[in-house]
């Protein structure tokens, strides 16, 4: 089917729209949407900027008003079909008026599903798969935890050009830039959890907590930035950047993978900044005082497949994995990386810390491979995102 | 002292020139030249194109004929002054009446300089220390040798998103793709001699050509390059793209470090597709038939400093280093890495051979820094360029 021009931009519109979601939508997906008159003028546009407010389609719908009527609504996910907090967006279509439904992505979730179908069986022509790929792209995390049942995982790692993490000593402060380093806090911010494994906390009992600690970096590169393009009325809360620094007050969970449960009752971890989870092995003997998440050994850790399925229960969409080249090498080795985001200092060790541990490849045929999507200097370094060329091979 | 904007513009396009020369000047400089007449207009371009060619201001000169009476040169490099295989481009300017002389970059070869006194004391107006930074990039492999009187050092490397160059089997064909390899061999053929250390040369039996020797590699991807945008008046033959292919018929000299002279007699980096010398500690005992580069013993290895200055002897201006992180290691330990070009596959292993080894670093404070220059997609891979932040830093 070929797709008209106009349908996709203004369904690119709406995926842009949707972006700006990021970050404080979770559990719920990000959705933009665009509404056009009966003669194809843009109406109004909308997209669902936390979890509880309003739809995307109710927005822009709103906006719209009596303009809808015999009119197009873009929609990056399809209208769901349900009443949740909000009461469902194919029947707010339907009393718009709205003649036609152009939708990029389907709804996975059959809690939801069901909008086009009612959408269509009371008139109104939908048409699907319009700018699939960037709706899908736009909405990653949230698909992922939607249609495998688990939470989406973001590897982040910080090295020098030629892979090391730490000197021959140990020591690592810093290799990257505070740029870099503010860059990380932005995306530990947008993160549902922030894991890390039992050995970076017994090495540098890190707090885990999404807003920088100290005081070295410079506070303005952290601060909120202000985005006076978007039209604040687009939303019910001032629309956020293209990589969100999280909503005020929201505290990303924190996950030790622990084992054998050997974290120390006054780690920083488990002060009262976050709440946080120790996760060890199902026979482990432990008298650590914290919420404790027992699941399966697999090889000489966790069963991290049980891990993320445990955590997506709890409404964890999305987990940021630091800290541990061994712990970032299981998640690998199980296929459940999602995506890698990889700061590379212009810089030379040649030995110490690698910043992956062991993967499970033997030979080079057992090579995990990716895609760069993403290329960008912060600072004088660079962040590099890369997805696996086979995403969801599941190990 | 300010710089009038049409000198800049000028100038800039002057260093465009030199550039064509990239790979195929050595051991001479890449050299640009730009004549107006008298009323400001561009009269005659240039740039030298080979050693024992003309020289670029000799090529603009000829091109601007009687226009040049009155007018100003642009030149990238101070005129020489002394006569070798051509005549003194200082008398050559002064010949055509040129009245005003701008340059970029002071020659530092005591042989050639002197020009830029000889036409003031002719009365010719000179302009010093225009778009020197840009001069002096174009130029910085014939700059540091001439400089510091040792070849200019090219590290390059391939290796995973996590630095590794080889799975722990030690397979590694082929982490990066064939489009990289094809660049890699653009590379080599622009270098004065490939350095390998002599661990590669056991474990590979690498043939150290510039030219690819398997048939894996499409060869649409390594065939010449037309420029059909340059004018071919400009110089004496046909101009070369920014990333020079090398002079057909031109072989890069093949160095193999080899402290303990383990070089087997019939390796293929002895056989005749390429001159070779097998760089041994000075009082290593081998029957090996081969031209041997007695060098100092240093540290594990040899005196790669040495080293530099025998190649710069024989007229060597840069060597390209590959295959071995331990020798790679050596030369970054030694300071003596100019410019890094690593090709970065979109890939995680986890374990296996890094890309660099010891480079004599313990703690992070002795991390050698370098600056991101040019990051460019090649294929799926990047490739990255930088250099250290303290040129010239040797140790």
């Amino acid at each position: 089917m070929e797709i008209p021009e106009q349908d996709a931009a203004h369904m690119a519109r709406a995926v842009e729209l949707a972006g700006r979601g990021h970050g404080s939508t979770s559990p719920n997906p990000v959705v933009g949407c665009v509404v056009l008159d009966a003669a194809g003028a843009v109406a109004g546009e909308g997209f669902h900027a936390y979890a509880g407010g309003p739809h995307a389609e109710v927005v822009a719908l709103a906006r719209a008003g009596e303009r809808a009527r015999g009119g197009t609504a873009y929609v990056t996910l399809e209208p769901c079909d349900h009443t949740g907090r909000t009461g469902p967006c194919s029947v707010a279509l339907l009393d718009a008026g709205v003649a036609r439904v152009v939708i990029a992505v389907a709804d996975p979730n059959p809690k939801a599903a069901g909008g086009a179908a009612r959408l269509r069986a009371h008139g109104v022509a939908v048409t699907s798969g319009t700018l699939t790929g960037a709706a899908e792209r736009v909405n990653e995390e949230w698909l992922t935890y939607a249609r495998l049942g688990r939470s989406h995982v973001t590897w982040k790692f910080a090295a020098t050009l030629d892979g090391r993490s730490a000197a021959a000593d140990g020591t690592s402060q810093w290799i990257t830039s505070p740029e870099a380093r503010a860059d990380v806090h932005r995306l530990r911010a947008a993160a549902g959890a922030i894991v890390a494994g039992v050995g970076t906390v017994l090495a540098d009992d890190p707090s885990l907590t999404a807003r920088p600690a100290t005081p070295a970096i410079d506070p303005s590169l952290t601060a909120r930035p202000t985005t006076p393009a978007i039209d604040p009325s687009l939303a019910a809360r001032p629309a956020a950047p293209a990589i969100d620094p999280g909503v005020p007050g929201r505290t990303p969970l924190r996950v030790v993978i622990d084992t054998e449960a050997r974290t120390p009752q006054d780690a920083r971890v488990l002060d009262d900044r976050a709440p946080t989870l120790i996760a060890v092995a199902d026979d482990a003997e432990t008298a650590l005082k914290a919420d404790l998440l027992r699941l399966p050994r697999h090889a000489n850790g966790l069963d991290l497949h049980a891990l993320l399925r445990e955590l997506a229960a709890r409404e964890v969409v999305s987990v940021f994995v630091e800290g541990g080249p061994a712990l970032a090498g299981s998640f690998v080795a199980q296929g459940l990386v999602d995506r890698v985001v990889a700061y590379l200092a212009p810089a030379l060790l040649g030995s110490g810390r690698a910043a992956l541990g062991a993967a499970g490849v033997e030979t080079i045929a057992g090579i995990h491979r990716l895609t760069f999507d993403d290329i960008a200097p912060i600072g004088p370094d660079l962040r590099l995102i890369a997805r696996p060329t086979q995403p969801g091979r599941e190990k």
